[in-house]
C-alpha cells in the first residue's frame, strides 16, 4: 500500500500514546504535521477518582504538552502552576499523595461536572482541546471505564495510582490485569482515524501499561487493524534506551517479570506480526541485527526528547522511516 | 428562669445567623464568650450545587469570619484568596456567575467529597471548624436539604443564588418557598444547645431567607423552644438600621412585600410572643416606642460592625440586655 504522497509529513498517522515520553513524541508529529493528518490515541487505563474528582493522567499529559501547558521540569500537571487549593485541601485533612495544583484542578473539577452530565469522555476531551488551543485530534481510547491494576509481590493488587504515585513503583510487579477492558469499545473516532491512516505510530511509552491497554481495546476489531490480517503498518518507538527509560517504571517492570530490560525486550515485547518497524536509539544501535532476526525492521536515531528541537527531529526520523517502509 | 451567674458573658446563648451581618454578631459574642456556651446555628436555605460541588455560603461566612479566615472587603469567601482554577474553569467554558476563589474551593471540594460519603453536613462542619481552630460551635439547621426558592414577579420562582448573586438581587420578590423544609429535622445538636441555652439571639440577618427558615426546621417542635409557651427567651437584633440594610436585600424584600422597610417591620416580622427584647440602631430610637406597643422590650444601641472591636461590642451589649430580661 502506497501512500498517494512523496512528503513524510503528509503521511496519515495515528499515534498511540502514554504519559510524558508520549506526549513528547505526539508533540513532535504535531510540530510538522497537518492537523487533520494526526490522531493521537491515549490510554485511559491510569484513570482515577481522587478528592471525587476523576482524573485522566496520560490524557491531561498529552493534551497539555500539545497545548504547550505542560510543566516541563516535573512531567507532570501545569506550568506557572500555584497550589492553594492544595494547601487547603491538607488543612482540611484530605489525602495529599496526589498532587493536584490549582490549574490542573481545573481539568478535573470540570471534567467531572460534564462527566456527571453523561458527556462522554472524548467528546470533553474535543472540547477542552479547542479551548486550550490544540489543533491536532486527540481521543480517549475509549468511554468505557478500563482500570489498570498492577499485581505485586509485597501489596497484593493495587491500582494504578497506588503504585505509580502513592507507593512511587517500589512494590516488585507480578502482573498486571486491566479491569473493565473485555467491554470497552473504541472512543468515538478511533476506529475511522485508524482506517484512513497509513501507518501507526506507537509512542515510547510504557508497554506494560501504557500501550497494551490500547492494544487491548483494538485487538477484537474485525477486520483487524493491524498483525497478520490487518492492513496498517505499525512502528514503534523504544521507551528504553540503553537498558533504562527517562522516566517511568518500564525498564523496572521488565526486570521484576524476569526479562532483561532493553529496547531489543520492547521489540519483542509487541513482536511481529504486530511490528512492521521498530525505532531504538544510537546508543542501543548494536541491538538492531537481533530486532532484524524478530523479523521486525530496525532504525536507530537519537530518541532523547529533552528540548522542543529533538521531538521535532525525532518525529521527522520516524515519518522518513515509515515513508521507507510503506 | 434566672440563671446561676451574674456574668452576661457566663450566659449559655445560641445564635441563629445567617450569612455577614450574623457572622460578625457571632465573632463579636465568640470574641468575649467561651466555647462551652455559645452554640451558632446557621442558615442552610442558600445551600446549592454548583460545579458540581455543594456550596454552604452562610455556612461558610460563619465559619470564615470566625476562624478569622472571611475576606472582609467582599463580605465573602476568603482573605488573600488567588482565582487560578476560576480563570481555568472560564477557559473550559464552565459557568463563571459564582465566583469560587482556590482557598475557597477546597472548602467546597473536601465538603462535596465527604457528602457522597455519607458524612453528614453538621459532623463535617464540626471537624472543619477543627480544623480551623474555631472553638465554639457552629450547627447546621439541618443535615436534610432545604432549598430557600424566591417567587419573583419577572421570572418566576428562582433558587436563591440564582436569584441573589446570578441576578443580583433584581427581580422582584413576591414571595418564599423553603423546599423540603416539612421533612428537615434540626441538625444533631441544635435540640441540645436550645436545651442548656439561657436565651436566643437572632443575629442581624435577613428575616425572610436567613432567620425564617432556622425558626420554620424548629416550630414544629414538641415542648417548643420558644412563642408563647416556650421556655426560651428570645432577641433580634435588626438587620435594618434607618431603613436600609448594611448588606443584602433584606430591605428591598420588606418593600417589594408590601411592608415599608424599618427595623419596626422586623420587630413585627417575628413579633410577639415569638420575640421578647428586639436590639434597634441608636438612630432607630424613635422607634422603641412603638417596638414596645408589640409587647417586645426595646434597647438601641449601635449596630454597625464595620469594626471587630464594634462587633464585641454589640455583643455585650446584647448580652446585657438579655442578663436584663432574664
Amino acid at each position: 500500500m502506497k501512500p498517494n504522497t512523496t512528503n513524510p509529513s503528509d503521511l496519515k498517522i495515528v499515534a498511540l500514546a502514554g504519559g510524558v515520553g508520549g506526549a513528547k513524541l505526539a508533540d513532535g508529529l504535531a510540530q510538522i504535521m497537518q492537523p487533520e493528518n494526526l490522531t493521537v490515541i491515549v490510554n485511559t487505563g491510569d484513570d482515577f477518582t481522587h478528592w471525587g474528582l476523576n482524573i485522566s493522567p496520560d490524557l491531561d499529559t498529552v493534551c497539555y504538552t500539545l497545548g504547550g501547558l505542560a510543566n516541563s521540569v516535573t512531567g507532570w500537571g501545569r506550568m506557572d502552576e500555584s497550589w492553594s487549593v492544595f494547601e487547603q485541601m491538607e488543612r482540611l485533612g484530605a489525602e495529599a499523595w496526589f498532587r493536584l495544583g490549582d490549574k490542573d484542578l481545573a481539568t478535573h473539577l470540570e471534567r467531572t461536572r460534564r462527566l456527571r452530565g453523561e458527556e462522554p469522555l472524548s467528546g470533553i476531551t474535543r472540547d477542552f482541546c479547542r479551548r486550550w488551543g490544540i489543533r491536532h485530534a486527540v481521543l480517549p481510547m475509549t468511554d468505557d471505564p478500563v482500570a489498570t491494576m498492577v499485581d505485586t509481590v509485597e501489596m497484593g493488587e493495587l491500582a494504578f495510582q497506588e503504585y505509580f504515585v502513592h507507593q512511587r513503583c517500589e512494590p516488585t510487579v507480578k502482573g498486571f490485569r486491566f479491569a473493565g477492558i473485555d467491554s470497552a469499545r473504541p472512543a468515538p473516532g478511533v476506529i475511522e482515524a485508524f482506517e484512513k491512516a497509513d501507518a501507526v505510530v506507537i509512542c515510547p511509552s510504557n508497554p506494560w501499561v501504557s500501550v497494551d491497554p490500547i492494544l487491548k481495546i483494538l485487538a477484537p476489531l474485525n477486520p483487524p487493524i493491524f498483525g497478520e490480517n490487518g492492513g496498517k503498518i505499525l512502528v514503534a518507538v523504544s521507551p528504553i534506551i540503553g537498558g533504562k527509560t527517562v522516566k517511568g517504571p518500564a525498564a523496572k517492570m521488565f526486570a521484576e517479570l524476569g526479562i532483561e530490560p532493553s529496547a531489543l525486550a520492547v521489540a519483542r515485547h509487541y513482536g511481529s506480526p504486530l511490528l512492521t518497524g521498530f525505532v531504538l536509539d544510537t546508543i542501543d544501535a548494536d541491538l538492531s541485527e537481533p530486532v532484524a532476526g524478530l523479523g521486525i525492521v530496525p532504525f536507530s536515531t537519537n530518541t532523547i526528547m529533552n528540548l522542543s528541537d529533538n521531538r521535532r527531529q525525532l518525529a521527522q526520523d520516524v515519518l522518513n522511516f515509515i515513508q521507507r517502509l510503506l
